[in-house]
């Protein structure tokens, strides 16, 4: 028996997950960008999962997992960032390699820089570009491709001498490394493991809105739940209050998802019937659609009084639909009573970071600990989207890890 | 004779201090936090100091003394600081970490989120937290505390793959990083290393009050000096003008420190009682205790507007006070004249930083070599803390760095 | 055939830069600074130019050139800075060393603190330190050697463990890792390598200044090209607009550096005389020597409101030059209607990121690879300068480096 079947015989929750990854077709992913789930295919977001689950694996068996030896990640966050900062520094360290800010205030970018070149120059040795731009409608996913073909240019041309890989942080249509790590929080506590997967079909969630006394949060949530659920079979409802629509293009791929994947997805404006024995809630506050359209044009002319005043007619909007909120009582008509609440965090919590809010003191405490699990996957499926894209033989580079056997902590 | 016995053989100093360093008891020290001083027996606080000691020789020496291949140390700071900013740093990297600091202000910390949860949020890979929270009478070590609570219970839930280590670098109550460094820069200066520590008793130690033109200035290293001092039979004198007490839990420790290590503790009003005869002397400004709890109850309040009355009032007492300071006069007072002078720096330097201030030029131009000697140890104590919680076997753990002997910076 | 031989022989590019290496005296590069390229001998710098080509060529090897296995960088920027802050990472990160960086605001700097207490406290484990300061005359190149001078006395008494390398990130005077990136640029395109740089002879640079619609844009960079291009016997023409004089002292030892090259030296009032038959053309804003004098002088008064005005008469007298520009019709006149366009970047480009600028746009769009080329050389030239201030035999380290093959990134 050689030393590497001998590895895999003495930890067998590696070997099944090595032997899951095998009958995958990922080539695709080598050097590939990661933008929106819907970019890839169920056997790459399969491959995201059990890469995530293996690499979290190898750390708790505190196996080094660098595959860098030195590079660098740069991070551009154009909205304050808390859980996505850590996570990307986390997964590049996990990964071995340092991570730089792109700080735009305190960089000299010229009035009139284009992408082209402010990526460019962030980049020469940049191993991988991890982007939050979820701010204006129509601009951040456009931002993230300009800078992917901006890096892309630079490596053909000699300028870079590694093409960076992109990873969304954030934009304004998914948020694939928030909804990846929902999914794989769901895979292990509903059925337990990436190769249960076919059994989350029938199994529905409520992907609703839900009243925050604030204004304007990201729509890339909700998009992104729906675009990627709906593809495993699950019935999955979005509700919201009229007024609250998601952008049109991800409600239709959302329809065809579930038409293809043999699932259900439907679209309602009664929370209760949502709730109505879903297996996961994810009552969410977000700003409709067309409001984020009006403000990014607003934005755009450049006028702040229009922006305040949408911003005042929303949050009274907004103060319309109190009731929608994840109460005891809701959480009652949810499956057998229990059906799992999933939140992005930070959650505004009714009476405790605000006096109504979208969810219930009591609900969110009886959650708090799945919530912060559902939260420390997104380090992993970030160091998993950044390894696929990097390694061309996943397999075998595990295989090669898992022999080698370097400690990340001295042991002793 | 074995590898390890020739490096030893072959370097006397090291040898000598993992000599003393097998003696001590530390196995408490594994996987603990550094909160306050007087948590810590003295045999865990030699350690420390030897630990020091080790890793200042060994870089000395070009070998790597890094026990992490990955990992990330985390730092807060809810106060500028540049000092114990790069101490920070630097004994994460000489260990092998990355920092990553939470800016709270790039954060997206929600109103009325959790310690717990932001702490959670931040710590899936981090193997360290430094904090610095010293505004505030009563909140920065009860803050530290939340937080060491806060991912030793993630840890034990799963969400973290390892319980950070918590390491104060600066509360309210103590500031433990700075204490440590200065007395290993004492010990060093009068009785020549960790090994002649008895001799430290019976020698005499003013740390006094000293005048500032400046408003608040924290309590945490007076009280940290007279609660770690006494532990070694000194004779510790605290001189400060009436009004400036500090904290009365720390008074009365320092009280039965001194019983207990058969050395003294006094309070005077008196600068030149404190200096007379002193082998050290401590002059520093700091603000009443009393004035700081004011402080933060107006704080609480919102009451700005007080603030701005108690800082004039405080002004106006410290200008009473001008005398207090360590002129080329007072130092005569001190044991044969050649008393030493310690400073955690920065020092408000008479006709330097200021018209009027704690220290007389020369006097700080004369001891200035010493002072950064002194403060250069603080990466040191920061990085033996870390390393005394992260290695359950320390002195096994200094033989393998010694056996394998990988160098810092290539040698050609 | 040793293995170092072999490894050689499969590197034919290696092994020729490896071949000039060895013919160039290095010695005192070892443990120096780098503040002017007119404190360095030709050899030196050509050692600074074939040592970035290695380190890039290692790189597209995927062969890891970390001399440090841990370590810091310090970067302190008085200025905003995207281009150089992400080369001086790229450059630490390359060689091993992670980048702290002090921002000035953060820290808590006392008022009236010397330059050398923080350049002490900041570089307890500090390897390398990089500085931008180029605002104020006679203010930068000062600072910088005050830093170096700190850190040498602090290494010296035995308060830092080793003595770190200052390297100018641009000053007041100088910005050499600017002009040895852009030389080099220069050198691969004109004459295609170090080796054959005696063909650079009679070559013709024009140095010109050009029209920008903003103010106070610095003169290192022109100095830096003057100072540096006329040591290996190329025409080097400066152009400007009366009223803009760059500093007496760089134009005299520009003189002077041609007559000992055999080049040539010469100013011009006059952009077409000085794009007649160039093959490089460098036009580019700066503002007149003699008015930022004036302003440090101002600043050092605080009187902001002269500064104001000073600005306003600035503005004014740049508008009357509006003709400096790259235009189509002005590269026509350089040789052969193909001269090599320069810039330091970001460019003020006519009718993109300004009305009227220092170049048209399609100008720029013609020569946008090479100007991502020129820009991608400073991470490479500024590990070169900490390589040699590092490594005493580099020869002997890159052979090393060479013969170990440790992969960059895992190959698989």
């Amino acid at each position: 028996m050689s030393k590497d079947d001998q590895a895999s015989k003495d930890d067998p929750l590696f070997k099944s997950l090595i032997e899951q990854l095998k009958t995958l077709k990922t080539e695709n992913m080598y050097e590939s960008d990661f933008f929106l789930t819907w970019d890839k295919t169920e056997d790459e977001l399969k491959s995201v999962w059990l890469m995530a689950d293996i690499l979290r694996h190898l750390r708790t068996k505190n196996i080094s997992t660098k595959i860098f030896n030195s590079g660098l990640g740069i991070s551009i966050f154009r909205d304050n960032s808390t859980r996505t900062r850590f996570s990307f520094v986390s997964a590049c360290n996990l990964l071995g390699l340092a991570v730089q800010d792109l700080e735009e205030k305190k960089s000299q970018i010229a009035h009139g820089e284009t992408v082209r070149e402010t990526a460019t120059m962030v980049s020469f040795m940049a191993d991988v570009i991890g982007i939050r731009d979820d701010m204006y409608i129509g601009k951040g996913h456009k931002y993230q491709k300009e800078v992917s073909e901006a890096v892309t240019q630079g490596y053909k041309e000699g300028v870079l001498e590694q093409k960076p890989t992109l990873v969304n942080l954030q934009c304004d249509i998914d948020h694939p490394t928030q909804s990846m790590a929902d999914a794989l929080h769901i895979i292990h506590k509903l059925v337990g493991g990436v190769n249960n997967i076919s059994q989350l079909r029938g199994k529905k969630i409520a992907m609703t809105w839900a009243y925050s006394p604030s204004y304007g949060k990201p729509l890339s949530v909700p998009q992104g739940v729906i675009g990627l659920l709906t593809r495993f079979g699950m019935e999955v409802c979005l509700a919201h209050p009229e007024g609250y629509e998601v952008m049109d293009d991800v409600v239709k791929l959302a329809k065809e998802n579930a038409e293809k994947s043999g699932g259900k997805f439907t679209v309602t404006h009664d929370m209760k019937e949502a709730f109505k024995d879903a297996d996961i809630v994810y009552p969410k506050s977000w700003a409709p659609f067309k409001a984020m359209e009006e403000r990014t044009d607003l934005y755009g002319k450049g006028d702040f009084k229009g922006i305040e005043e949408l911003e005042k007619r929303l949050l009274k909007q907004n103060a319309e639909h109190k009731d929608w909120t994840a109460s005891e009582d809701m959480m009652k008509l949810t499956k057998e009573g229990k059906g799992l609440y999933l939140h992005c965090l930070p959650a505004d919590i009714s009476g405790v970071s605000c006096k109504e809010g979208e969810v219930d003191a009591s609900v969110f405490d009886r959650f708090r600990e799945d919530l912060y699990k559902e939260a420390s996957y997104k380090p992993y499926i970030i160091a998993a989207m950044i390894y696929l894209a990097k390694i061309k033989e996943p397999v075998k580079g595990l295989e090669k890890i898992m022999k080698e056997d370097i400690k990340r902590k001295t042991e002793i």
